[in-house]
């Protein structure tokens, strides 16, 4: 076996007779208190004898996993005090709040945040009827847990907001409990690759802690029934050190976790050190990671009704079910809670007693009270250069192309260059594709690998590097949470298609955001996530139907209006006016959705700052009411949208002369709901001056037209109302080819003008007639020629 | 080095000179048409000299990986034809389509199924035009590509798609090639461990190949620049035997591959003889896989315009981009091709010459002609009982709880019995916390890792077992394709909130049906993927927000209305029709909205099998308007939404004795949409003959309200529909007041018809406060106690 691997199988004793008892008693009040949450409705400190009134009348919770993660903290507390360490705790494990719980009221933390919890029996009572119980808390570690960065309602990504937490936190060690049913995710099972991530000089550590408790809700682990060469084979081959520490005896499990816990430490220290003597030849170190193994449900009753439970399945919840009814049971429930003997650890006022209290860090270093679990509080804003010096400048509306997130990534390198140790661009392999390497200039791809010569070529790999670039949405979208939550900012630019592989990490990252910000009082506004949806549907006709799907926005507009936006900015001036906003928000998920091939420009900055801001508007140089009531209404969300409703006005203005066309662009998508609905939304009122209450509106919109009508069915003029976009048609094709197959080109937008307006449908017959022609022709030219007509690829503007 | 282990450095020669030379002319054979594929529009042969004319006008498609792919499949072809091996290839570097296509067209496979695509000269050239061009075929192996049952539009699915692919198919070796970039994906890299479900006795065998081709898109991969031991400890920490192939030369890779080949193929024949020996003691092989270390873009150009290209990503798509503008281009180009000396390799009438063609299979055995790369038209029918068999029998409508996921499993439990090799039921750790665990009567899990004896409690683990649990949405959801697009069938149960986590999986093979159905005409129809969500939002009251997301539905809508059905069984009769359907339909995802928690039950099996065969009804025994024109319409779909309904109609036939409701119940969703949207849907008369045409609708839904307008935003009564749905809201809570928070409880149902009745609004005044009373009181009630009152939880129909 490599000497860097230890199982530490001879016994090594770093804790005297006195700190082991100690250690050993913090731990029990930490079961005991798990345990109260999950069963006591009153006599909280068991000072009489325990009866079914004192029983909680629905009995929830996670037992499981509850007392190896509080061996853990304990552990941690010890090398914490004697180091004064700066430790972040994430627990990984799903259900196991009761341990963060117990850990963070016997740190008298709670206490301060909830001060109606309070550090005494009162407040321990209060405590256990709160949790898991209606207008309580959960049994997971939720927003409302101090000291806690990490939802752990889905499992997958304890890792990678370990590892986002610990980017450009030098100082920081985040002790990542991983639990073996979660280690099954596919996102965490990449995201132990995240050490080829981070910079022992400027970044901070990662401690992963596996604990390997055997089982899942009613299976055991793949992890912990694979022979012990091959975990350690994992583990090595994932770039680690792993340590083991097994075993069920508590005092041995003391001593070993004790000496594993220091080893591990110093190990960190060392790395560190070494690598920060000399930075500019940082390498990647095998940095120390910790296999626990314990029994599930560790110290719980070994059997139920004759069944196994400790070290097994059964306790993943509550291990004895029918306390109420059963006699048996209840005294059984009573044998365990005094298992851990309450009386020696609590005073007359129900508080921890004096000595071991001693155990516990103090003020922000306790682990419940680390400023970086309320990282809104440690956000410092960006130093923002002015967007109006990156603006793309031309003459005249809609007659020049260009890349608008090229032009982004302008800005986006001052961004970087001036927050060096503050924002980070995430991308998952597609930085360049997506036109954003211009960045590059100021800073390259973080790399901690090994590199060859030619990694210079092309956005150099650095050991320093801002842009974060792994082949994981999952991973990237981690570390950025991470990131955030812990007080930093960035961006996330990816594919529109694939986007939706972090669909469910959008989701929980949302209801994180709503609960913290609406029902948290005491966290501080984190930083938003920004999500730079790009590659579009529209301009992804050569990688075909798998590459087409805009559906994104449909799982965000079923979030909270408190915490999403969306933005569909239709040039570049209106993408820099977006993002230069959005980076300085907090609390939100900030959508933009904006292509990367060249698209036709429009607006100059200030014009596209106003727009931004107003987030819709009428396009007077595109429109031809002349403020006058319109016969239509031709209304577009998204840049290419933008562009064929555009062409199709021209086409109108054309063939149709006395047409009236009012042109309507929307930026925020949100603007489009009732402003009862969401903070963004307009007035009834305010719509119908836009919409009109009665005339025709052919909107283009760049996703699917359900969308608009779930946004707009309210609305006064709704059944007026014609919504084009994406119906899940396109193969390999043009990009003209795929509007058209969709109906969103300009020649179908024009005939469905002149279908809805009676007034010209009789004289436009002949126009139709042309209309469909270009239609087929334009179809047979791109079949044949494998490229849009010359007419199309380099359309503009007119006027 | 442990001795399982080869690098192959000793020169093993398996190939004579003569194969040698051939087999590399077979491979040279394969490049050429990959280039060919992505230049050329003319002189496919290259008989004269290259023009500029001759290259296409547009440049796309993947050349990276295609040599790489295609040396394995000429050498896949020799031990298929040595040992008459039954082989299926899945390619998973996503834009390796080129090595696919050239390989089937030299098979002669392609010419037949697309006949004017010939295997001659023309038929090459037609080939070459048709790819990644308008209206052709795409540059990833998308319905389309012969061969293939794996989308490489997404990436990470490869390794699941493969073990789906050899379940219960014990001839079949899938040789699975995984690519390095997705590698880095997390659903891949949870994927290896699949290994742990694989019986050596009655399943397939699956070789993976890792392709270490160094990049991405414009990075190189984690797993190419990590120590070559890392790598190697990292597979033997996944269990599996690494041999590793690595070089340049072809001449000695030939030879290491072919070597190493031999050996994997006689490990794994070992491996199945040993365990077909002994069924009953299956253990835990240790299979072989391969790291097959090629340069990027073998064989291409070295360097173009003085960058580096081969064995870098610049060779990931089109390595020489001006061919047509710079004759210095076009001469590389030339020189390129020409290096595979097609001249040596095609005859006169462009066919692969007769020597070389001896080296592929013959008639199924070729690649791509392999039956399982179809395998719709392998599917069976399975051997279904009787619904009727299974009912829940009860004496009165809404009088008796039961929780419709156990009765199911009591009828899951005999179509596993019946179809013992040909379906399978997944679940991710959830089969019992579902309440399926009846099935286990017939079927335990399956399990070949170590064993413990007390995993015989609770649903035992098994060699054999016909359930698959693993904590991977991912891999569950990959293996069920891999097993249904091979021909078999199955049901995949999982927490609704945690759907969205194959989000993506679900868009993508949904997009592969839809292709597969309306576009490839030679793909016989494929079992459905039936995905039963429960563990519903309205149950998730305890474990809270997290768990609340009923959203998957509308990610579901957006998809072809071809191939995607929607079914909310309001009970369990219901629920077993609907799964009875279920399982006998092809070629769609079938979304099945269930709960697991006692409910109350509604009809008996033969009313349940007309409603849900309709899949919308009034239900008179319901309503009180007598088949007369109603006050107001109160519909409903999904479970708890239907007894929520029907309580507001029982308190409101107390209070408002002279109000006519008709009840509706929804179970297709899709019967919502107009028949012109979906195969599924109500014409406009049929709706309005339902929800009337100007009477209040008072809807009360599962998910999220806004979906309901999505989908009827243009009936004749729409502005008339009032939707009670989730609101994004909840915390810890009772069922009944997550239920009141979001606005779908009996109470405030029962006040929304009041007051869009203006008959009786002004004459219930008094039953409004009374209303209003009862929420604040479930409220007090709920928040005191830790549950619902009694007559909520105990709540029955009273007629």
């Amino acid at each position: 076996m490599n000497d860097d691997v230890t199982r530490t199988t001879a016994l090594e004793t770093p804790l005297d007779p006195d700190l082991l008892a100690k250690i050993d008693a913090y731990w029990r009040a930490c079961n005991y208190l798990s345990v109260g949450m999950i069963y006591l409705r009153a006599n909280p400190l068991l000072r009489e004898p325990l009866e079914r009134e004192h029983i909680k009348r629905r009995l929830l919770g996670h037992w499981g996993s509850d007392p190896g993660q509080s061996f853990v903290w304990v552990h941690l507390n010890r090398l914490i005090k004697r180091d004064d360490l700066n430790v972040l705790f994430v627990s990984g494990p799903g259900h196991g709040a009761p341990a963060t719980l117990a850990n963070s009221w016997l740190e008298g933390h709670y206490s301060e945040i909830y001060p109606d919890r309070s550090f005494d029996e009162r407040g321990m009572l209060k405590l256990f009827r709160a949790f898991s119980s209606p207008g309580g808390i959960g049994s997971h570690c939720t927003p409302e847990t101090p000291g806690s960065i990490h939802e752990g309602g889905e499992l997958g990504y304890s890792l990678s907001h370990s590892f986002g937490a610990a980017f450009d936190n030098p100082d920081l060690i985040v002790a990542a409990v991983v639990g073996d049913g979660e280690a099954e995710t596919g996102p965490l099972a990449t995201s132990w690759h995240s050490n080829k991530f981070l910079n022992p000089a400027t970044d901070g550590a990662v401690l992963p802690i596996l604990h390997l408790n055997g089982y899942k809700i009613a299976n055991p682990t793949i992890l912990a029934r694979i022979p012990h060469d091959e975990l350690e084979d994992l583990f090595r081959g994932y770039g680690y050190a792993p340590h083991f520490v097994e075993g069920d005896d508590p005092e041995t499990m003391h001593q070993r976790m004790a000496a594993t816990l220091e080893r591990c430490i110093a190990d960190i220290r060392a790395i560190q050190a070494n690598a920060r003597a000399n930075p500019e030849n940082v390498t990647r170190p095998r940095w120390p990671m910790i296999v626990l193994r314990t029994p599930k449900g560790w110290t719980g009753p070994k059997e139920v009704d004759g069944r196994k439970v400790e070290d097994y399945w059964r306790s993943h919840q509550v291990p004895i079910a029918d306390a109420v009814s059963n006699p048996r049971s209840l005294a059984q429930l009573e044998a365990w809670l005094r298992s851990y003997k309450p009386e020696e650890l609590f005073d007359e006022d129900g508080r921890l007693i004096e000595p071991l209290r001693a155990l516990a860090p103090e003020g922000t270093r306790r682990i419940s009270a680390n400023p970086h679990a309320n990282g809104g509080a440690l956000r410092q804003s960006l130093d923002m250069p002015d967007i109006r010096d990156y603006a793309f400048e031309f003459k005249r509306a809609a007659s020049v192309y260009t890349s608008p997130t090229a032009v982004l990534a302008t800005f986006l390198r001052e961004v970087i260059r001036r927050n060096m140790t503050s924002f980070r661009l995430f991308g998952p392999d597609e930085t360049a594709s997506n036109k954003l390497d211009g960045v590059y200039e100021v800073s390259g791809k973080r790399w901690i690998a090994q590199t060859l010569p030619e990694d210079e070529d092309g956005g150099a790999l650095s050991v320093d590097g801002r842009v974060m670039e792994m082949l994981s949405e999952h991973t990237l979208e981690g570390w950025f949470e991470g990131y955030v939550l812990t007080g930093r900012q960035g961006l996330f630019a990816t594919y529109e298609a694939f986007v939706h592989v972090i669909d469910s990490m959008f989701n929980q990252h949302a209801k994180w955001l709503e609960k913290a910000k609406t029902e948290v009082g005491w966290r501080a506004p984190v930083p938003s996530i920004n999500l730079l949806i790009t590659s579009l549907v529209w301009r992804q006709d050569h990688n075909g139907f798998t590459h087409q799907d805009p559906g994104f926005l449909d799982v965000v507009t079923n979030k909270s209006p408190n915490v999403v936006r969306i933005y569909l900015p239709p040039d570049a001036n209106c993408l820099l006016s977006v993002a230069d906003h959005c980076l300085r928000t907090h609390d939100y998920v900030n959508v933009i959705v904006a292509d990367k091939q060249p698209h036709l420009q429009y607006l100059n900055m200030q014009d596209a700052i106003v727009h931004c801001a107003k987030g819709i508007g009428i396009w007077d140089w595109a429109s031809t009411d002349q403020g006058a009531e319109p016969d239509v209404v031709i209304a577009c969300a998204g840049d290419i949208a933008t562009m064929e409703a555009l062409a199709a006005v021209e086409i109108l203005k054309a063939h149709c002369t006395d047409l009236k066309i009012r042109f309507v662009n929307v930026v925020d998508l949100f603007r489009l709901l009732p402003d009862t609905e969401h903070p963004h939304g307009l007035s009834h009122r305010d719509f119908d001056s836009i919409f009109t209450r009665d005339k025709p509106v052919i909107f283009n919109f760049h996703s699917y037209a359900s969308l608009v009508h779930k946004l707009t069915y309210n609305r006064t003029n709704h059944a007026n109302m014609h919504v084009h976009g994406y119906r899940e048609r396109g193969n390999i094709n043009t990009p003209f080819e795929l509007a058209i197959i969709n109906g969103v080109d300009r020649y179908t937008l024009a005939i469905d003008v002149i279908d809805r307006v009676p007034r010209i449908a009789g004289s436009s017959a002949h126009t139709k007639e042309w209309l469909k022609n270009q239609i087929i022709e334009s179809v047979r030219y791109a079949h044949e020629e494998g490229i849009d007509r010359d007419e199309i690829r380099e359309w503009t503007w007119k006027d």
